[in-house]
């Protein structure tokens, strides 16, 4: 019922009478007085007017499933949220729940993960109230050979909900990573479940940094955070509404042809690497060239003086020669 | 203790002397007697000659614990062994076991399934008493985009197994099923998690149809079973045990490489497609020709009037155009 009683709130420019509350719902005034109480102790600014009724001044930076569920506004993507405040993984998680047949388009989200992991088995810090740790689990009917284009347009509608939630200039890092002015601020990391031509399911992990003061020693020259780069806070329901909204427009796009011809030009106007000197860490033989953005399958394209190369983000890992990124 | 109990009675020619094994255990006679007593009950004939010892006469065709470990002679492969007599699916399980740390190389063994699972989600018959439901995990450390080969290579241990054990006509129907006279006896689904440059684990399914004496109308004129084939009883812990030996042997030379060129010539000599038309049923345009072998990346190569194609498993399916296969 809290999760109602929010969206009728955020829903009504003026005030939502106690006598509507409890008609719509059928229960007593107590109860509905009783959930409005509950919402004001999560930390919900709500004005109570006699003969009026009750109006929502303002939400606190909480990601609780009520919360989550009435900010969102999309046709299906997040059509299940489910919100820890401590778990090992979002990603395992949301595994889990693919298995148990939970359906295409459910959000796990926490406000920290005990065992956060980044690519090949590294660790993702993931302290507790500072950031957004969330995996979206989608079942595409797709070739498996496909699924890793999945991360770039994943990357794409969290650099768009960041840019227009923020105003900050977010960028893409080629193939998973969001950076502003040069630091990182996101990760990605994508798994999937597949038989030899058939998606079982595909979690996309993303990790934000969002009110982080400092970070420790080894990542400080890297990392950043929403906080940092703009000094001020921004409501992680907020960041994950607008990821949502993206990310199922983008995602339509996509599975209508299976690859990025739609979307490359948007992506690699954001792309940070764009006519940026690369040095491509290909295990066989390294090579340094100008990246030039990605083709339609999500390859980057890398000129060096003797030929154009096109990297697969599967093969290789691609480092900027000046500066950070 | 039982599974050591009878891995001295498996390696001892004449008598193990209950004395020799209190030693062994450090417990008493009545343990040691009681121990026996419950391999007598599972079905195990143990001969008990006073002076002498205990001494293995036959062991039942059950697939517990005990048996398959007491029974397996490889280097790693099937380190850990689970059996259940029901479960929903032995991939499920073998996933998750994966997610929980178990080593590379565990098998999970049923007797039954509830809910066994084939290719595109189809459904897998799975009753009790009748067949080898079971599912090989390992890890290995390549790139995702090679795993589609350890079905094949998973196909070829079967096949051979099976050859060794029943000394039936065992052939392989690429890529994942075993024939033996053109009718299905096996069906192989591998499943795969995956980062985008790095394979967390593969489950590799594996049912074997053995003492079934029939079969549902469906699936009457294509598949068949080891006891209809033969008019014999085989112990499924046998063909379990040479799958392990083959599948360890085969998985290491393939892991050298990460392609099949030191196996090809031992699959196409198995391969019952070999110098036969087929139908490839590719979606875009489905074409005949005769099937010539594999090549070391695993695919097909069919010569049709025009061309020599190479057809990937993970596009298409491929059928014979006369007889069953």
């Amino acid at each position: 019922m809290k999760t109602e009683i929010l969206t009728m709130l955020r829903e009504t420019e003026g005030y939502v009478s106690g006598q509507e509350l409890c008609n719509h719902f059928g229960v007593s005034r107590t109860a509905v007085w009783k959930a409005i109480n509950q919402l004001k102790d999560a930390g919900y600014e709500i004005e109570a007017v006699p003969n009026k009724g009750y109006h929502l001044i303002s939400a606190p930076d909480i990601m609780s499933a009520e919360e989550l569920k009435s900010n969102r506004k999309t046709k299906w993507m997040g059509q299940e949220i489910l919100y820890f405040d401590s778990i090992d993984s979002t990603n395992t998680k949301a595994k889990q729940l693919a298995e148990e047949n939970y359906p295409s388009g459910t959000l796990v989200v926490a406000d920290r993960q005990t065992a956060g992991r980044g690519r090949r088995g590294r660790n993702w810090e993931s302290p507790q109230h500072t950031g957004i740790f969330m995996t979206l689990m989608v079942k595409p009917d797709m070739n498996p050979n496909n699924a890793s284009m999945l991360t770039l347009v994943a990357a794409l509608a969290v650099a768009k909900a960041i840019t227009e939630v923020t105003q900050l200039p977010a960028q893409i890092k080629w193939p998973n990573d969001i950076v502003i002015n040069g630091h990182k601020i996101v990760g990605i990391l994508t798994e999937m479940s597949a038989q030899i031509d058939y998606i079982n399911h595909v979690v996309i992990g993303i990790g934000i940094n969002v009110h982080n003061e400092s970070f420790p020693q080894e990542l400080r020259e890297t990392a950043s955070s929403l906080l940092l780069e703009s000094g001020k806070r921004f409501r992680r329901a907020d960041i994950i509404e607008a990821f949502l909204e993206h990310f199922e427009k983008y995602y339509e796009v996509f599975l209508e042809t299976q690859d990025l011809e739609a979307l490359m030009n948007e992506y690699n106007r954001m792309l940070v690497n764009r006519e940026k000197f690369v040095r491509v860490l290909d295990p066989k033989e390294p090579f340094e060239g100008k990246a030039m953005g990605i083709t339609k399958k999500g390859e980057l394209i890398v000129d060096t003086w003797e030929s154009r190369k096109l990297v697969s983000s599967g093969e290789v890992s691609v480092r900027g020669i000046y500066g950070y990124v």
